[in-house]
């Protein structure tokens, strides 16, 4: 089986065995092509391309250099695609890179970068995570272990000219947003055995990927927030030729795989568009998700860990973000799941009260904290 | 096991054997008293009191009366609750009522209620479906059959003062929308075997149920979405006391049931936040979804369904609506998973194009339309 | 929806309102006569004909009239069935006679019935059911509560006359033994939702049905080892004409419905060929999996359930038996896996030992032993 | 992370980097420690060591040296563990070895080790599988793709003096059957994320481990019945001190983990104890076994397999083979599921009869028979 882009994580981003690139563009080169029905490999960086250290202070995360990001491998071309199909992508494995035991994630400082929450924990902290196999662990946040839903949070084929004028128009052609070729999607779903349908805008489809996340809660809310880290992704691809127009796509679409773990046991927790000051969004369903973030970390709040550990915990682990009524106006309802089982203790509510655990601890945070 | 609350849907919603009641208000008189620990049952009217008929023609749809709506059964006293409790409220089962064996869903026209997609489906229609034990299917929306996730869209505990106060500040004291004490949050999760904790705020709970849905998908986007009928619910409560504070309860939470309908081959269609003009809504995942909801939509256009019938079918049947990437700015990311198996056709994308299935006639429309 | 089998449990079986039946025989009269597409609706008297009672004593249990059992329901014509078609089954639906809310497992007696392990539990004792919805508690087996995975035991369609020939020179045509036509397979998969495909014999299928379940264990291993009940089956039937010699039929096959409950966290105990003498039985997965239940009690009684309850537990409640090694000469390994999170307390192994729960009390025992 | 013991496939099993054995005794030397608490690698040769080759002919296994099966990696020692503990072993993973993509499935010859059905089919032949990250498929059985349930067929902690000398009384101390200890059991759930507690007899426990499947179906049904192959396991073990007397103990038990693939729809073959010349084999679930599977296979061969191939592939893929009823005298009744979403085309039966597929070829047979 070929590996088709090699990545060193003792190397600089600019000095890669094979060249990695961080913006969307249909010229830049591609470094690889592959035929429909192989089966290949592809080794990816972290997103920062390595600037998040597996330490317990947080000024990395602080600091963190935006420019750079998402360090992408590819583009790849499909022999044989053409612009108006749709590229079908197989993602059959996904593993860490060899040697590489270990994730991020952090919480970005409200003046570089932000997240979901970041009115509310502005300042930069981070977890390390573990890994056991296909289970995380952090000495940031005990008392939880869970298997991950690895997958790539970023992946795509480049867009022509014309997707491009409009992105330039629109937003730029930074990585960050997700976007009608997919993108950066950060959709926690596809993972191993998952099969997404691409639109192709290029000759040769030009496919990138990147973002390697060892697990991710839905919204990934505290941006740098799944269980970042390195990996290698083994794929297979194949062609619907004309498949845009026969299917009617304007973005992607995908069936997820088999082997996704299986967290049934879930605490949910509901939230409406009314702010935490009493403010109503109408139907505004990133209000009511980000309530539902809230409530849940105040519940968590009560067995005992720091809001922040809580905020990581639910942006890391493999919780389902839900939307439920978006027009029983004017307010709509967000939930957020959290897998019962991955906690060491019991998280349900009963009339003993939460048992508050004792040493939890604290999520790394920055020199200037300590 | 006792029946606490009677319906009897051949009679007018004034005239049922137990009252009824359309509003949330701390003085409406409790129907029944039921002991912590028992298993008792509730009947409840459609949400809409019987106005929309088992036939072919969408008029009750376009003229339905909202102002009369929703009907609940309750309030019910849990003896011993008390304010600042949690009422732990188990579903132990929900069924239709002895002999009505239908449901309908019905998409608003614009200029009576509307829905999520009004924009783009402006008139009343609606779809009929009919029981066959767990499953559910419809001479307007042929091809399709799925095992419904039963479920009521309305539940909660009546407020007290202060919180009617801010409700009525807010927005009203109609049962429309969700809200702090739970209320319409049309979560399809609610199901047999779930259990959710409402906050308690008068003496005794209070406690309300309506809106009986055989089936619905998330975001009940048609809003009269999903599949609307009468039922009977089956329910056991006890006290968490002081449940509010020792867990530091916003807003209810719950625990999914153990028999929902394992429908995990799904094809899901991804949406970004921005609108079908090309404007972008910054984080805004009501437009994501919103634009996932049209993808679909014309995926299964292209299988034969007319729009109306794919929305109506979004709507009512187990979709998955989920939040993917939520800090990815300025673009919000959301997915919609439909249900591979309860196509009697196959759905996902080939080589061969999808095959146009004949037959599959529309659902009913408004007269002026026939 | 017709109901085309009427029962009325407070009466004699020889004075149900729809004849009922107790052999295989193709003359035996049919009761009525069905649609293919039709759904419709069978009531089933409890395979004793009412003989078990609820109450404490086993006294019932110990004296039962086995030469009774069991009682059908049937046979029913479908229209157009021929010998040499498969006759397609869909169970849509299955529930408890309304108001008959509870149900029965019992050890019968060595001396009159006997058991899976009639050696180590000779004695006659029950266990009374009482269903809150979907949910099974008991007064004679506190701490568990799980969903039941309702059943039909017995199912199949009327012998023709060489087959019929074939059986009363093998072991006689009572209702006991599993068949080529299916008969009591005791497959407590055959649930909501399922879809079997049965041999037909004689013209019009002759379809029967009986034995409801609750919940039941693989192997049903105490014999009357279901939670036993009365109860009303939702059908809906097709044909696939010719389809034993299409599909190369022996036997039945089927199709598991989309809602059994989701119990996948289990503790599971594994059993070898090896009696509890030390003897050595060739690959037999029948002692391998009696060795794997007995292996499941002494657990079971670690915690505090006497021997009785938990093999009581074991045959009622939804465990998996499943076959392991079949050929790892000379010994077969089988296992038996329990659902963790029916009980109320902790049963997985740790490093404190079993918490031996207190007040667990024993199940019903006949008069002579109280 | 450490990897304890290594191998090398390119070398003989009497020349491996970390010595390997293949018998049970409390004499054979440790070949590394852990400590409990530690996540460790332990690679593992096939388990004839090589024998198998990845060609199209069946001579290999015809001729197979079954005298030096299964080569085992360990004991090793887990720091403080005795006699009378449990040993706690989490698997935390499986993977092939790097490079070793590809596994091998065969029937062995009755004259030469023989399998579940040889008197039917009695004839040496095999299957080559190529794993496509989580998938295997096989040119020598078209049609199929399947999400391996990786597993170890064998696993267990050294027997003491006693245990040894009843084994070599019993049967001998070949690895071949499955024991107290629990040995070579084939449980194909063992996977990624599974717990298994061990009984422990001799000081520092000795595990040893090996027989790595990337798939089985329930039975392991051809001897040589699952897709065989090298790998290397990521474990992590901890004691339960004197588990063995605190949860009465007498074989392993253990828990799934959370990745197991979701094959949920099955199509499911039943059969009873009565031979294929209708001889009654009394509750003999074994014999009922055999018969589900030969009515599999007789269905596959309707679609277009030739019996070898079928019986390969309900040897390899993750069929459910479970026991139903075992009381119902004088048959019992067992069944095999087969996933029917692993297939390219459909397994279902219908009224339009089984599509025959061309091309489906045949598996590897012996050069006298080519």
């Amino acid at each position: 089986m070929r590996t088709v882009c090699r990545v060193d994580v003792s190397k600089p981003a600019k000095e890669q065995p094979t060249p990695v690139h961080n913006r969307w563009h249909p010229d830049v080169p591609s470094v690889a092509a592959v035929e429909p029905g192989e089966v290949f490999k592809v080794e990816c960086l972290d997103w920062t391309g390595g600037q998040i250290k597996n330490d317990d202070c947080a000024d990395d995360i602080k600091n963190v250099d935006l420019s750079q990001v998402h360090y992408l491998s590819g583009p790849i071309d499909v022999n044989g695609a053409k612009p108006g199909d749709l590229l079908v992508v197989e993602i059959c494995d996904i593993q860490p890179l060899p040697g590489q035991d270990w994730g991020f994630t952090g919480v970005f400082a409200k003046e570089n970068g932000g997240g979901f929450l970041d009115e509310y924990y502005p300042d930069a902290c981070k977890a390390i995570w573990d890994f056991e196999g296909i289970y995380a662990t952090s000495r940031h946040i005990p008392g939880v272990r869970f298997a991950g839903l690895i997958h790539p949070g970023l992946m795509g084929c480049a867009p022509d000219k014309a997707l491009l004028d409009k992105w330039n128009k629109r937003e730029g052609a930074r990585t960050v947003p997700p976007r009608e070729h997919g993108g950066n999607c950060d959709i926690k779903n596809l993972s191993r055995g998952s099969k997404i349908y691409f639109p192709v805008y290029v000759e040769g489809a030009k496919f990138s990927i990147g973002d390697i996340h060892f697990s991710q809660g839905d919204g990934e809310i505290s941006f740098c927030g799944a269980i970042e880290m390195s990996g290698v992704v083994t794929l297979k691809m194949s062609i619907i030729p004309n498949g845009i127009e026969l299917y009617g796509v304007s973005n992607p679409l995908y069936m997820p795989g088999p082997v996704e773990p299986r967290y049934n046991r879930q605490i949910t927790f509901q939230g409406i568009s009314v702010d935490a000051n009493g403010k109503q969004l109408f139907l505004d369903a990133t209000a009511a998700y980000r309530m539902a973030c809230l409530n849940a970390i105040e519940h968590l709040k009560k067995h005992g860990y720091t809001g922040e550990q809580a905020y990581l915990l639910l942006s890391a682990s493999p919780c389902d973000g839900k939307l439920a009524g978006m027009v029983d106006v004017p307010n709509a309802c967000a939930t957020i799941g959290i897998p019962i089982d991955m906690f060491e203790f019991d998280i349900t509510p009963s009339v003993d009260g939460p048992v508050r655990q004792r040493n939890l601890g604290q999520c790394a945070v920055t020199s200037d904290k300590k």
